[in-house]
């Protein structure tokens, strides 16, 4: 692509520095940008200069934050004794929408994954421990993919805790509400039989 | 959507605001600029403030550039006698792509559209029969997409220069009809200047 612009072409290649957005793409936002008269170039650059200079990571659970200590470690309304251990920031907002979860998290920021180099160091594993150990921490959730690494991270964090009267359970696996059970892959329905739960009438 | 901070769902919402980013592929986007360490961020916050502030709009022929006047209005090796009409600056960057134009451009900044009240005032026309008229313009080539409202535009200003020795021609029609020009492939395009033919006011 030749640009008639230095300027320009450097504002492609810094989009074009994105996941998933292509050259053209790029040049396409940028030309959307460059007729735009809504403002919209100064609201991306504050909110970016924003981003970088005053996010925070809660000390608490390590979700993303306005302030030293995150809205949900902070509310009077969660149960203070209930952690769910996720592995990053998405998966927080994607059980909050649910409106199903009434404790704390804690997110990991990864699994442990030693073909990629990844140790319980590198992730918030020691202040898990801690947290678990001085906030009296009774229940347990492990809410991690349900892949090898995630399943030898929950494998991990069990193994340490076997020994305290922590409660520990794992978000059940099966087949999607509302989903088809022929779509269903052989290992989740394999898995969703043998895993059987009683039968109920009354709608919970 | 629940976000954990202000500033994170802010900064979502800017990203949201670009055409075809959803608010999950913005977030995802932002995530990943928080998980970079290589600049990003700043990097995209300078190259956009460098666009708002410092980017201009050739006097000649319109196109995007550094500089008063483009490079390529500037370029001794460009046939100064041959303007090339395009709508957008994007249909320069396409037609310089293909290798096959060596004369000068002249960006309309649309096409004349009567539904979407878009006449000639609204556009760089003006300016164009100025410059055919200073420059001692030989060669006009239309270069507008294969719709109705190009094809307005393209009979206005051959009809406005019927009694001028300016020879005329379109691009052949090797671009699809009902199609935009920036999505020709460069091939197509490429052949389509060299085998221009010589408009004529009657459809045929």
């Amino acid at each position: 692509m030749k640009y008639s612009s230095g300027i320009l072409e450097d504002a492609v290649l810094a989009l074009n520095s994105l996941p998933s957005v292509g050259k053209k793409t790029a040049l396409r936002l940028i030309l959307h940008l460059l007729k735009d008269d809504t403002g919209k170039v100064d609201k991306i650059v504050h909110s970016l200069q924003d981003l970088k200079e005053n996010l925070k990571t809660c000390t608490s659970c390590f979700n993303y934050s306005d302030r030293d200590t995150c809205d949900i470690c902070l509310s009077p309304e969660r149960v203070k004794t209930t952690l769910c251990i996720v592995e990053s920031v998405r998966d927080v907002m994607a059980i909050e929408d649910t409106n199903q979860y009434s404790g704390l998290y804690h997110v990991l920021g990864g699994v442990i994954s030693p073909l990629n180099g990844i140790g319980q160091e590198q992730l918030n594993m020691h202040t898990l421990f801690t947290r678990i150990k001085e906030n009296q921490i009774e229940e347990l959730i492990l809410a991690l993919s349900p892949t090898v690494d995630g399943d030898t991270t929950s494998y991990f964090i069990s193994k340490n805790l076997e020994n305290t009267n922590v409660k520990i359970s794992t978000i059940a696996r099966g087949v999607s509400f509302g989903g088809e059970l022929e779509y269903a892959d052989e290992i989740t329905l394999g898995r969703s039989i043998l895993a059987r739960t009683p039968y109920s009438l009354t709608i919970d």
